[in-house]
C-alpha cells in the first residue's frame, strides 16, 4: 500500500514501447531528429493553436526555466504559499532568475484567488526600492490535489493581465487536472492568460519527459537558451520526444490520469468524514490524528506527513498503476478509521 | 555514411534492456531507490575508492555543476580555447558558477600543458582588480579527439595543486580515452589529481546518462545542492541508474569504445596522408582542403566542417554502433582523396 | 517640520570639514591611503577586537554583500518580514547572493526572537529539496525604531550558532541603537554572536559612509572580492575613509545619535497616547488614524505613512540636526491630536 | 613625481566647493533632490538631445550596470582584450549580467576596429550551443591612452547596429578623450551609434562621481532598477549631484582634461624615441628597457610597469592637478634616458 507519490510508479509499457521504436540507426542530436520535430505539432493539434515544445529533464527545470523567462531579477513572482517552486525545488527559480523574489500568497486548497492576487500585486508594485511584480505562477492542479476551473484560470489571468503580469502554470499534474476537469486543455491555458505551461509526463506514466510549453512565439528564443545553457537540452532527444508522443497517443495521458483520479475517489470515499481537503484529483489529504496515521502506517500504509509537524494530517497519492488491491486495501483501512 | 556525431547513435540494446528490468513495481524517487544506491558502490569499485556519485541529464550539467562546485562566482576557471565549456554549452559554466570567467589557454591537440597552465595561473592571479584562478578543466579526450597519458594529467594536476586550483575532468568520451590509454580509471583521475569527473555514457551507447563522480567528500554536499537547484535530480533515478550499471557492467563501457576508437584508426589510416591531428580515439580530424571535402558530402558522408571557415578541415566521428559497411565504405572515399 | 526621514539631512559640519582635510596632494588609491589604513585600527579600538572594515557605497551594498558572504546561493536567510533587506533593496541580496532565498519572520517591534528563529530554522529545514538554512540577518535598531538588548542579541546568537547559521546585523542606524542602549559596541555584535555589522553613517551625519565591519578574519578575503565585483572599492578611498574618522572621533556618531533620539523622545512624550510602537531611538510611530494624519500634514508636517495602506499609522524620523523649533511645533501639532 | 595613476589626485577645489553649498538643510533622499533633478537636463544640453543620468559610486558601476543592460546573460560581449571591464573589475560584468561572457578582440593602441569587431561577431554568432553576440564595448580614451575619432566610433556603431548589438562606452576618462578630440560630445557617442555611457569624473577632479548617461530611453528603467538592485542609488544623492553639476560649469571637465593632455604631450615629447603608443591623451605609455626603469625609479619617479611581465614598458599618468614641477622634473629625467 505506497501511496507514497506518484513519482515512485515506473512506466507505462506504452511508454517504454516508443523508447524501443525510436532506438534504430543514426538521427539527428540535440533536438532536430524527426520525432523531436513533431512535437511542435502534437502540442499545437492538443492546444488547438500553434506552440512551441522544449523538453526538459525535470518539473523543477520546466517550471525554473518558465518563470525566469517571465521575470527580470528583480522581479516578484506571486505563487502559493505551498507551491512547488517555493518549497520543493532547492531556490531553482532564484536561481534561473538571477535572484527573482518569490512572494508568497495564502489560499485554500493551494488555490491562488484573483482577489488575493490582485492584493499582492498592489502591494508589492512600490517603485525602485522594491522589486517589481512580473509573474503569477499556479499549479494545475494544485500542491493539495485540487483544480483551478478554466473560470478562474482566466479569472486570474485577466488580473495578471491587467497588471502586466506573465502568467505560468506548472503542470506537474496537468493531466490529472485536465482529466478532472474534462475540459479542453486550451481552456485552462493559453485561452484563460496562460503564456509558459509546465506540461509534466513523468509522474504519470513516463520515465523522465517533462515539456515547457510555449504559447507566446516571443519567448521561444529565451527559453531555447536557457534550455541549453541550464544543461537541459538533451544530446539524444529522440528518446524523449517518443515519451511524449506516446503520452499523448490515444489519449494515453488522460487514461492513465482518469484511472489515478478515479481511485483516489475510492480512498476519498472512503476517508471522506476525515479529509482534509475535497478529493479532486490522485491526490488525497486526510487528517485523522497522529495516532491515525500511526494505525495506517502500523497496516502497512505508506504514505507522507503533511502540513505542520504533528499536525496529524496526511497525503495519499494514487499512481497510474496503482493495485486494485492495494486499493481495496487502503479503502478498508481509511474506513476502520471512522 | 553518417559520422556527424556520436551523438546521433542509437542505445545500446544493453541498455534498453537494462531500462525494461527495472521498470517493475514502485521505487523510491529522487535517488533513493535501490538502483540508484548501487552506484556509489559500483563506482567505487571502478575507480579503486570511495567516491559518491551524481546522476545529471547531460554532459553540460555534469560540466557546469562541477566547475561551479570548483570556483568562486569570482574566479578565474583555466581551459583550452576548444573546450566544450567555452565553445558548446551557451555559458553554462557562467551561469551554474554566478559569473565565473573561463580563461582559455592554447595548446596542441586541445589539450593543456603544465607550462601553459603554470603560466596562465600565474598571468592572472593579480589582487582583488582581477579574478582570481580557481580551477582547470581538461577534457579526456579532448575536443580534438587526444587523450592526455596518467603522467600528463600528474603534471597539470600538481601544477593546479601547487596553486591552490580544483581539478575538472570534463569525460564526455571518457571511455574511449580509457580504452584508448589502457590504463586504470583511476590513473587518470584522483591519483593524478582530479577532483571531480564530468563521466559521459550517452555518447558511447547511453539513452541519456551522464554523472558527476566526486572524488572529493567535502565537495559532495555542495554538488548535490546544484544538481538538485538546476533541476538534474531525476524523480524516476531508477532508469538513469539502470543505464550506468548496464554501462559498467562487463566492461560494456570499454568495449564499445574499444570498437569505435578501433574503426575510427581505420579511417585514420586511410587520411593518413591529411590527417590535421593524430587519431587517438574515436574522433579524427582530416584537413583535406575544401575541395576534397565536398567531394566527400558528394559521395554521401556526413561529417562537420571544423577550425576556421573555410579551412578545409572536418572532423569525422565514429559512432559505437557505426556498421561495418560504412567503415568501408568511408574508407574507399578518404583513400581516393590522396 | 520635515520628519520623512534621516536620510534627508545634511552632512555634520564635523564631516565636511574632515573632506576638506585629507584633500591634499596624492594618495594611493583603491584604499591604500593612509585615511583608510587607519580604518581598521579605529574600528579595532571602537569594538575592542581586531576586526576588518570594508567601506561601500550604501547599506543597501553593505547588507547584500554581508548577507552573500554567509550564504551559498541555495541558502536560506532568515530576517524579518519587515526588515530593510525584504523590503526596500530590491532584491539587492538575492543579486548578490546569487538566488538565495529570504525567510520571514514575525516579531513584534520588527524583532525576531530566539522562539521565532529557532522555530524557521527546523522549519525550513528540508534536505535537499528546500534551500537550507545559512543565516540571520537583524536589524539594529530595527525597521520599527526598537532595539536589541545585548541579551537579546547575544540569544539569537546562540540559537544560530547551535544551529551552524552566520549572524548579520543590518546597523543603519547602529549608532542611534548604541546610544539608545548605553551598552559598549562589542555587546551587541560580536560577543553576542554578530559576524558581520553594516555600519551606517550616513543617516548619522555622513555623506556617504557605510562600511561593513567584519569579526570573522576567514571572511574577509571574500567581502574585499564581492565589494570589488560590485562596484563598491572606490578609488578615492581617502574620502569615505575620512568621513568614517571623523565619524568616530570623540564619539561624534554618540552625539549625534544621542540628540536625535532625545528629541524623537519628546514626540513620542507628546505622541503618548497613540504611539503604536514604545519609542526607543531616533524613529516614533503614531496611529493617531488617517484623519489625524491628514491634519498633521496641513499643519505643515512631512512624514510617510506606514504599515498598511489606510492604517492611519505614520512613521516620524528625527534627524541629527532636526532644528529645535520642529521639534516644538510638532510637539504642539501631535499634543494637540489627543 | 608621481604618475601612478590620475586616481591619486585630490579632489579640485570647484568640486569641494560645490558639496559645501548642498550641504543646507534637508533634501529628498534617493535622487529627488533639486541637484539631482538638474542632472538629466544639463547633461541633456551637454550631449544636445534628450538623456537620463544615473549616478553610480563607481565607473566599474557604471560599466557592469550598463553592460548588463546591453546583454542576456546568455550573450556575448565583445571587447577589447586590454579593456578595463576584462582586466581590472574583478568580474564585475559577468556578476552583473548574470554571466554573459566577455570575448576578447585585439588591436593597437587598445582600440578596437571595425573589421575586428565584425569577425569577432560572425565568429561567435553559432546558435544555441554557444552564447550569442548583444553588445561590445569601447573604451574612451582606451586604456592604452589612445582616443577613437568620431568616424571611428560611427563604422564601430554601423556594424553593431547592422548585426542587433548594443554599444557601450566606457568612458572613464571621457573628459582627456573629448579635450584631446575638440569635438562635441555628441559626435563621439549618441550620433555615433552609442547606447549607454560611462561617464567618469573622479579621476579627472571629482571625489566620487560617476555616471551612466543613457542615450535610449527604453533601457532607463532597467538601468534604474540594477543600479538600485547593486546598492549604487545613493540616499543623499545630492552630494554626488553637486560634484557633477560643477564638474560639467563654465567646462571644468575639459579644462582640467586639457591641462593634463597637454602636461602629458610635453611628457611624450621628451620621450619620444621610446613611446611604445602615441600619446594622445593623459596617458602615456614608454618602452625604454627595464634598466632604465630602474634609472627613474632611483630617480624618484614613480609610475606602473605595464605590459607583460621583463617587458620593460611602463604606464604614466598626468593628474589634473600634476605640478609644473613633477613634470619639468621627469621630463629631464625622460630625456636623460635617450
Amino acid at each position: 500500500m505506497n501511496f507514497r507519490s506518484d513519482n515512485t510508479a515506473p512506466a507505462a509499457p506504452e511508454i517504454i514501447a516508443a523508447l524501443t521504436r525510436v532506438n534504430e540507426g543514426a538521427a539527428s542530436a540535440y533536438g532536430e531528429d524527426q520525432w523531436s520535430k513533431l512535437l511542435d505539432e502534437k502540442f499545437s493539434a492538443l492546444f488547438e493553436r500553434d506552440v512551441r515544445v522544449f523538453t526538459v529533464a525535470s518539473g523543477t527545470a520546466a517550471n525554473a526555466i518558465s518563470v525566469a523567462s517571465l521575470t527580470a531579477p528583480w522581479g516578484a513572482v506571486l505563487c502559493h504559499r505551498e507551491s512547488h517552486i517555493e518549497c520543493d525545488e532547492c531556490g531553482a527559480t532564484e536561481f534561473y532568475s538571477g535572484g527573482a523574489k518569490l512572494v508568497l500568497i495564502d489560499g485554500d486548497g493551494a488555490k491562488v484567488s484573483p482577489e488575493a492576487l490582485s492584493e499582492a500585486i498592489s502591494r508589492n508594485d512600490r517603485g525602485v526600492h522594491s522589486v517589481k511584480p512580473f509573474a503569477v505562477s499556479v499549479s494545475q492542479a494544485t500542491e493539495r490535489g485540487a483544480v483551478y476551473q478554466p473560470s478562474e484560470i482566466a479569472a486570474l489571468g485577466k488580473v495578471a493581465k491587467d497588471a502586466g503580469l506573465g502568467v505560468h502554470m506548472d503542470g506537474a499534474r496537468f493531466g490529472n487536472a485536465v482529466a478532472a476537469l474534462g475540459c479542453r486543455p486550451a481552456d485552462v491555458t493559453w485561452r484563460a492568460g496562460v503564456d509558459l505551461l509546465s506540461f509534466g509526463a513523468t509522474k504519470n506514466g513516463a520515465i523522465t519527459a517533462e515539456a515547457i510549453v510555449c504559447f507566446d512565439p516571443a519567448r521561444a528564443e529565451e527559453i531555447a537558451r536557457r534550455r541549453k545553457r541550464s544543461g537541459h537540452l538533451l544530446s539524444k532527444g529522440r528518446f524523449v520526444a517518443a515519451q511524449l508522443l506516446a503520452y499523448l497517443e490515444d489519449d494515453l495521458w488522460l487514461r492513465l490520469a482518469r484511472r489515478s483520479n478515479a481511485l483516489a475517489a475510492q480512498l476519498a470515499h472512503a476517508a471522506s468524514s476525515y479529509l482534509s481537503h475535497p478529493a479532486e484529483t490522485n491526490q488525497i489529504f486526510i487528517k485523522p490524528g497522529a495516532a491515525a496515521l500511526e494505525r495506517l502506517r502500523a497496516a502497512g500504509a505508506e504514505f507522507y506527513d503533511w502540513g505542520a509537524a504533528g499536525s496529524g494530517e496526511a497525503r495519499l497519492v494514487v499512481s497510474w498503476d496503482q493495485g486494485e488491491r492495494d486499493i481495496e486495501a487502503m479503502r478498508g483501512q481509511l474506513a476502520s478509521l471512522r
